[in-house]
Formats: structure tokens, C-alpha cells, sequence
């Protein structure tokens, strides 16, 4: 079945040189109307060096060549004070394996360069995964010895983000109020996020798929793989948006990415009491008695230049509205119609 | 139906002037042989005092007199090194209503007596929360405006612990290594908790039920109530536990407890490697790279003296052995005995 | 010449035994008077055990016996509300030598049991810093190679503190609200130390003592020595202290003991604004701001328990009034008068 | 008399609209050969907006005008891993005033957009000083009430930097590992700055006068004014410098940007042991051992995006050996004779 005609499509493959390695300061490589289903394919963190055991992300890689992002989109009409939604209509691996690694001063159980100590590093070991894409599984094969288990596969965006603000030019390693390196589990397939607009066609980006992700990313890398994704684009006008937002069609999320990670907490926290209050009707206390007993509250990272929290509050507790305009209802029809034509299959 | 004869039980319903006010320091109540199962009931945080809306807990609740702990119990041969392990078989509401309140300077979202500012403190308000204990429900009525939602109930509680090392005595306010008021909702019926034991007799107290809670108890209170609740009592010999770990039928869990809220994060997340890597045959880099892919890591408080995070991996992706001493299965057969026993309903 | 007929003095030495591990929990020693002289000895952290290059301390030192602490003494009429003053006339290293080391997992620039990592711990190594009391002199020799440096001699208590609120008792290794360890170099003689009482007589206890420390006691211990120390303590009757406070002749000064370090800042900063603001006549924003120009401050210590950080206020540009009731003044005369009396050299 | 033959001297004031607002993403207004003198102008924080108590920053800036930089100069010859040395020569107050001010949620004692919180922000209140230039003062009048006070002045540059390693671009705002916003009364006349140079040219930049300002910089906003500074720069070819570092006549500093303040204090005391280790001899334990118990840390601020701490060793304490290729020496040589030929009167 052909696409619907009402169906703006657009197919983008980023050649290694369109790379981009930040957040802003990168000319736009693509034009997407409010509507419009992207797909695209994003190279993995490592730029696809890593591809044995033997690969030393510290010899393949040279910085500041890290975390590719395949973008950014200038979102026409987009203006500071508007909001850019992104819905995800899939997220699959592009290869049949993925790649983790202990990162030298890199991680949540070692010395950093910020957290600075006298320690040696830790030893540098890459894992190979193994990906079976229809089980829908990742095989971790232990190092030292010959163990090895499938887990669920659960694909996921570590990176997505828009131009921020401030003149400001950032590494796609950073997660901050433009969003960017975030690493949230939460960011997979069927989910909308908003990000609230800094510059004149918000300049979108995105990278750094997982094949999945334990909360909080304690050795820094993920199950890392290339990843052909589809997702729908729109734009809320006059709305802004300070921190991350999502939405799936059973939650909502709000995100915080600072140090230390209870300032993370915090800014997750009183984004939702804010929207909540704002969006729903409650009062801010009132919301903020409801969030304390409903919450929950999945850390994304622990590891990046920021830390990343999230606040996530089920919609069936909440009185019954549509927040952000009914975003998330409208682009998850626009995800159906593009299913229903056929043109890649959902979930694969 | 009788109680098997084999299952020795113990009740325990302590009078207001018997209630412990701190982990150490306090004289033991009952003695406890290993294998023991115990009925007792809890107050709530408030020593039941915060009965209305208009009931003020800086009123009516007095400095030190928050959080009355049941206990503490003299575990018959526990001594520093061992660990002992408590089983939830249940945890039941004790009436039909709970209470919640903002405290002023106590929070996540409001400036403490540690997170010093300028503020004038938030205001003091009191939700009472109904509680339908044959429809598992907790019932949240907005304070400004009329709306409601019921909640599930998910009955847990707040604070377990045994007496301190280093000759400390602690409120029972405080998470740390010794337990205490950790307020993960993890704690839950069928759940085992581990605790080091640093005292002869260990000393293990319990209170601080929840009806619910979310993760981080952002405001500083949960849906409080008192409980009655079940538990059978182990002890590991030499077996030393550092920080408190759980165990369910489907999951292992580390926690750890202090601020800032990556340092409480670190010690789960390290302990959790150490526990992998000790008991399964992993070595620690393999732990580390398996855990940083397939942890869950609910935050449990943001608001305590320490705040508290856990680290949580399911069994299934691990090596199939029993993880201390195989305790956790032991003591949930013991749980099943007595229910089957019919002496109190389960789950109710 | 024979002291002045109303100088009280008390001499107090203790025996190995009798030394007090812990704030709260210990039996007094001795029953003090307000405006008593106190002719003290204070054992060094190590019990005195470390007392060569070759004494590791993880080897003749055990858990939880570290940091002795001469009393506690009741302080007569000291009611919870009340403040006790310390004023500190000599502190005097007792010896001719010190002992510093790293201890494994303790310090500022290493993992440690809070900031748990991976790593394995920095190698344990003792330094004895030979103490020249006449020159004010403390010698530094390298352990690798042969170069040595003096250094100025500047004597100090790392631990001074009342009994905790709470009814906790605190290990003498935790710098709190209640004092404690707070490891600041300010603590030196001719200062004044303010701390609000918790429990009747107060139940003050001292240690610790440094013959210098740098700010941040960045390896975790200073130069460590046993003191012959001699102090006044008075009593503020219905004045409370929220945070240890210090008063030199030149300066007034709050600390602030919490982590993470910003909290620490926080506490002291904000408890100056309120002394400023409530004793010295300007508006809180006044305050705020002629503190934000004016204040010092220096760190104490990043490596105990929790953090300490010091606001530190020259008299000078504050108002012309007496803080605190005029007790730095009066404890000041004291001292006067005791060095008068000729019983003990000031200053050695 | 007439400047010395051998003295490169640049005249460089900028226009409003040749301000630099951020680090990296200017173009370079002039190139400086190294050795060059450079009497420059600067603007202050608020690009001399605040003139009275009734302009409210909040009204009279706007995003991201804030915080104008004189610069960026590029340093002939300055290549990724070298370091770029500027000493100061003078740095004098350009007006007979300065202005202080709250910022709404933005300040060590409130609630901020990153701790997040559900206060209102304090108020908006403008304090102007009076600047002294002859008797060295800068005069603080209560805004409530009629007291004053003179303070000393201690004329600084909060922010002095290059452009930032991996492609970025940051505001003016920021501290980091660039240098920027540090917010140090270290920064004075006298001292030389040592940062790392990420791009060619090195991209230098400096800015944001203070007559005064407290170590952490309380309130947010030191004691700000437009500075008349005289400065020399120079190149160390093929030494890198990981963080900023400063030396004085008298004492060598590393400074360290990051949250939480444990981490900025670490990197400062981690990089300082490199130093004393790298350039004087030391072992690293050694060093260590030394730094503990010699080191001043004063805090720098506690305000910025990132906290700056500062660890600041006396040179006397050290073995007697030039630091740094010995540029420090090298350049204050040069601003002597800069003095020595009258162009301009030194400290004002």
C-alpha cells in the first residue's frame, strides 16, 4: 500500500561528513514542515569504530568525534517561545550487533575528570552484543569466562535535542534544558517529546541509539548500535517549554539534567508540579501532594556532564485533558497512518 | 486452620510509652529466635496525631517525637558480622484513612535546614486520604477545588533498620547504612530485606507505614498510616551485609543512602557489582557492564538527612543461584506456611 | 605569681579509659561551672597509636575507637535553648612530633565507603612531622626522597561539640549542628566557639587537635597531635545557636556542616545573614548583600562525614555592637586574667 | 617618558557592538603577538545598564546580553596544547560607582532555575556603591535604614578566558575548564593566569569587573564596575594546562569549575598535586601529604552554572624551583617595565 497522500515523507542518511557533533553551530542539513514523518538513519556513538573487542574506543575514536547526530532539522515557522514535538514512530537497529565499553575516567563507579581522585583509571573493555532483531532480544557474552544471557531488546534515542540557547554551542555529550545527550529509557518508540524552541527553526538533532540502557548508564556506554528511525515532527506555537517533556499515551514525563543529581530531581519534580498545576487544574500544592504519592521517578543518566532525571506521572490519575494542545494524540495518528501505508514495517 | 506446629509466632502491639524513637539506644522489647514469625502492629510517622486537615503536625507532634518505631527485637545469636534478614509476609493498612501534609522546611522542593536559602518556608497543609482496604485503594481529594482520583494501594513501610556501628545511636528519620528510614516503596509484602548486623542482638525495629508512596516522596511525607504487618525474622552467620539489600521473588536490590544523591546512587550501584560479582561468578567488570545494561534505578527518597537509592536486577538475567545463603526462598516458604496456617489473611 | 582568687580552675587529664568516642551517650567526667578555666589534655585521632612511619593505622588502630575525645563536661544550668561559649586561652602541642597518613578509602581525592568506586585504594602511608615548639615549627619530610620543608605551627581542635538533638549519639568522626568534627583550622586559641545546647548540662567534649591542617584537610587527616589545651566555658542563658558559631577578636564566623559541599556553604552563609541581620540592626537583603561583598570563606574539611564550610565576617564593617551577649569579650578577660595568674605559659 | 622600545603596546577599547557574549564563536578583534601589553577597557556585568537602586536588571538587560566581554584577541602562534599566560598588570575601577543586585532565582540562598523549587523568588533590590579610587574604598549604604561602611578595595576580573575544547560555544556565564566566569577575588593585579588553548589563536577574551566581591559571591552579583586593565600576554609552547591556574609573586593556585562544590574543590586539590608533583619533584603522595596540610581553599563562587574552588600553596613551602617555564617572573618583569615607562599610573 502506497503512502496516504496527505503523508509528508522525507528520507535523510547522513553521509560521515554531515555529521554533526553539537548542539547548534551546525548548518541545517534538511527543511521539515510541522507534520512531516522523517526517515532517517543515526551512526552510533563512536562513529561506528568500534566493532570488535579489539577496538579501543580511546585508539579508534579522537575527540571531539564522539556521538554523531544526524540532523539538525530546521523546523519551519519555529520561533524562541514555540515548542517542537518529535514522536517516535520507530526506533530498530540498523546492524545485527551493538558495542559497550568501559571508558577510561568515564562512568558512575570511577574517578572522572570532574569528579577528580588519584586513582588510576579502570581498565578499558569493550563487549560486543549480539542483536536478533526478530526475538527481539541482546546477548551479553561475558569477558571473563563463557557466560552469556538474552536480554530485551528496547530501543531508545540517547540524544535528541534542539539549538540552545544563550549563543550557546554544545557537544551532543551534553544533556541540558535544549536536551541533547539525555539517555533516558523512556525516549523509545510510540513516545512524543517537546523540546522548547532557542533560536530561529529550533535546529533539531538526534543520535545515539541503544539497543537498550539500564537506568542510570552506570559504566557511561550503553548497548550501542546504528539505528533507522522514523518520527513525526510538529510545532506548538506559543507555547514554551523549559525542560524536556514526554508523553506517551499512558504517562507523562517530565526531565531535569544537572549536577548534583538531586538538582536533576528537582527540576523534573517542579517542572511536573508546574505542569501539572498549570495544565490540569490543580493547585500547585495540590499537585504537588498528588506527584509525591504517584510518581515515578526512573534516573536516566549518572554519568554525562549533567545527570538526567525523570519525573513520569500516569494520565489515568490525572484529571482527564489533553495537555500540550493534544500533541501527542495528533502525531500518534499521523505514526498510524504511517504504519497503515505500509512503507516500513513498525517495530522493524 | 491451625498453625503448623513448627512455626513459632510471636505478637507484639507495642503501647505508646514502649514505642522506639531511634535505631541503637533503646532496650529490646522481645527477644526473637531465627525463624520467628512476628505479628505487630505500627503507629504512623505522626504517632497518629495528625488526624484532620486541621491537625498541624508543627502542632500537635513535638520534636523528637516523630517516626515511633515497633521494636527493637533481640535476634537470638546475631552478632556483628552476621546479617540478619527480615520477610515481609504482609503489610496491611491498620485503618481506613492515612494522613500526608507539607512539614515546612522538609522537602524536595522547598529550601531545608541543610539546603539553607532566604524563603519563608511553604505553607502547611494536611491531605487525608481515604483508604479502601477491600478495593486497594488510596483516595486523594484536592484540598482547593473538588476533584479526586483513587490511587492503588501498594502498602510498605518507610523505615526498618538495626542499631548502628560505631557506638551511634540515630533518629529514626535517618536512612544509612544500618537501614532506617529509607522509604523505598520497594519494601513491600513478599519482599526479604538483609541488614548487617553491628550489635549483639542486632536490634531491628520497623514503623513508618505507607499506604503509597512515589519515588522520592517528593513533598517529604507519603500516605502515612499505621499497620499491621507480619514478618519472619533470619540470621545469616557470618555473613556481613553492608548496606541493606532486598530480594523478591523476581528481583535483587541494593540500596544505599547519602547525599549527594549520586553518592547514594554510587554505593547502590557498587554494591550491587560487589553482590553480582561475589555471588554469581561474574567478574567485576563483567557485573559492571551486565548491570549498567540491565538495572532499574528507583529512587526511593529525595528528602531524608540521607537520601536513598536502589539498584535493582531481576534473577532471570543473572546465573541461576540462590543469592545469600538461598535465605529469601527459606523464608518465603515460611510466609506461605503461614498462610496457610490461616491466622491472618494475606494482603489483608 | 598565684591565680586570681576568682579564677575557677579545674584540671582535668584522662585516662584511656575514660576518654569519650562518641557526642551523646558518654557519662560526664567532670561538672563545670559557667566562667571555669578548664586545664585540658586532649589525645591525639589515633589513641596515640600511630607513632612511626611503620603504624599503619588500619593495623594498630580499631573501629570504632578513633578520635578520643576528652570529657564530656556538664555544663552547669545549660538547658536545651541555651547556648554554651568555649573560649580557647592556649592550645599547645603535648609532644614533639605528629603522625598524618592516608587511610584507604578516606579523603578528599579517593574513593571512599560514600563516593563508592572500583577502584582499589591508594596505597597507606604514614608521615611523622616533627614539631619544633619553640620555633612554631612543623617539619615535613618526603617519604620518597629526601626534602623537607618547615611549616608554620598553628594549633588547633578538629573536634569540638555539645550532645546531639534528636536523642542521637554521634560518632566523634561526624562533624554536625552539634559541632563535632568539624576539622577548621579557625578553631585556634583566642577564638570563642558558640554551640546551642540540646540536652541538659550540654555535655561538651573536645579533641582532635591539629598543630596545623590546610583548608579542606584534603588527604582526611591533619597534622595530628596530643594537646595540653586550656579553655573558659560560659553559659548563654535563652540563647539559642542553631549552627556552630566562632568569635575571634576580629571576626565572627558560622559554620555549616552537611553535604554536598554547596549545602555546607549554604548553612554558613545563610546562619551569617541571620546573625548579621538579627544582632547587628541591618534588613535580611542588607545583610545579604554586604555579606556577599565581604565574607570569607574558608573551607574546613571535605573529607569527614559531612562537609564544613565557614562564613567569616571582619567586626569591622558590621555595626559597632557585641554579638552574642558580649561573651567573647568577657571569656576574653578571663583568659587575660589567667595568663596573668602565670599558671601555664599562653602560647606554650 | 615614553614607553620603553622593546614594549608591544595594543590600545584596545571596545564599542557596545563589539562585545563578545560567550566563549569560542567571536571573531577575533586583534592579534597579540606574545609579549605584548594590552591596555584595554572592560564594561561591566550588566553592560552598564544598572546605573541606580530604581534599574532592575530584570527590566534593563535582556537574555543573553548579560556579562559583555573585551575581546576575543587572538595569540599569535597558540595552537591546541599549548598554554596561553595573561598577567595583570593593573586593573582599575573605569567609573566612580559600581552596581550590586539580587537576581530573581539566581543566587547561593534561593531557589534557581537549577535548584528547583517551588518559593517565590526573593525580591529585586539594586545597590549602588561609591568607589573610592584615591582612598581605595568602595562604600556600602544600607538600603533599609542609613548605616554605611567602607571596604576595602580589591579591584578583579570575574571572568577571563579562551575558547572551549570540543567545538563549543558557551555564554560568558560559565566557568569551566576554559576559564570564564570564575568569579575568584584571586584574579587581581599581580597575578598570572595560565589557561589551556583549545583552538588556534586561543581565542582570549575578559571581562566582568568587580571593585570587591566575597569568596563565593553570595547574593550572585559582586560589587560590579567597568575596569580600565592593563594586561601582558604570553605563549608556552607545547605545555598544556588541564584547568585554569593562577600564580602570584608569592603563591601558585589551581582552580577547579563544577557541581556539586565537592567536585570543583577536587579537581583544584587533584590538579595542584599534579603540579606540585609534575613541576617541583614530589611523589604524588608527597605532594598529597603537603597540600593537606599547607593548601588555602578559598571558594570562588557558588552561584555560576558551574561552583569555582580555588587550592592556593605558598611558594616558600615549596622547593625553590620555577614554575611553568618560569612565565610568571618572565611577565611581571614586563609589566615593571611597562610601570617604569609612565604610560599609565600603576594601580590607578
Amino acid at each position: 500500500m502506497a503512502a496516504r497522500p496527505d503523508l509528508e515523507i522525507i528520507e535523510y542518511r547522513p553521509e560521515p561528513d554531515e555529521y554533526a557533533w553539537t548542539f547548534g553551530g551546525a548548518a541545517p542539513v534538511r527543511r521539515l514542515a510541522p507534520g512531516t514523518v522523517v526517515e532517517c538513519w543515526t551512526e552510533d556513538c563512536f562513529a561506528g569504530k568500534v566493532r570488535s573487542t579489539d577496538d579501543l574506543s580511546t585508539v579508534v575514536c579522537e575527540y571531539p568525534h564522539f556521538n554523531p547526530q544526524t540532523g539538525p532539522f530546521w523546523v519551519e515557522g519555529a520561533e524562541p517561545g514555540d515548542t517542537v514535538a518529535v514522536h517516535f514512530v520507530s526506533i530498530e537497529p540498523a546492524r545485527d550487533w551493538a558495542a559497550s565499553t568501559t571508558v577510561p575516567l568515564f562512568g558512575a563507579l570511577t574517578a572522572t575528570h570532574l569528579t577528580a581522585m588519584l586513582h588510576e583509571p579502570l581498565p578499558e573493555v569493550v563487549w560486543i552484543w549480539r542483536l536478533d532483531r526478530d526475538a527481539r532480544t541482546c546477548r551479553f557474552e561475558a569477558r571473563d569466562g563463557s557466560w552469556g544471557v538474552d536480554l530485551p531488546m528496547d530501543p531508545m534515542h540517547g540524544t535528541l535535542g534542539v539549538a540552545p540557547a544563550n549563543l550557546e554551542v554544545r557537544s551532543a555529550l551534553v544533556p541540558d534544558a535544549f536536551g541533547g545527550n539525555m539517555d533516558t529509557p523512556e525516549l523509545r518508540a510510540g513516545v512524543t517529546c517537546y523540546l522548547g524552541v532557542n533560536v530561529p527553526g529550533a535546529l533539531l538533532s538526534l543520535g545515539d541509539g541503544h539497543a537498550r540502557q539500564g537506568e542510570g548508564e552506570t559504566c557511561g556506554v550503553a548497548v550501542e548500535c546504528a539505528m533507522d528511525t522514523v518520527f513525526v515532527v510538529d510545532l506548538i506555537k506559543g507555547v514554551p517549554c523549559p525542560w524536556p517533556r514526554l508523553e506517551s499515551d499512558t504517562h507523562l514525563m517530565s526531565t531535569g539534567s544537572a549536577r548534583p543529581l538531586e538538582d536533576a530531581f528537582r527540576i523534573a519534580q517542579a517542572d511536573m508540579v508546574g505542569w501539572v498545576s498549570g495544565e490540569f487544574g490543580l493547585s500547585p500544592l495540590d499537585a504537588y501532594q498528588l506527584i509525591s504519592q504517584a510518581v515515578e521517578s526512573p534516573i536516566a543518566n549518572v554519568v554525562d556532564t549533567n545527570y538526567t532525571s525523570v519525573a513520569k506521572m500516569a494520565k489515568r490519575w490525572l484529571p482527564p485533558r489533553d495537555a500540550m494542545d493534544g500533541t501527542h494524540r495528533r502525531l500518534a495518528a499521523v505514526a498510524e497512518a504511517y504504519r497503515a501505508s505500509g512503507r516500513r514495517a513498525a517495530g522493524g
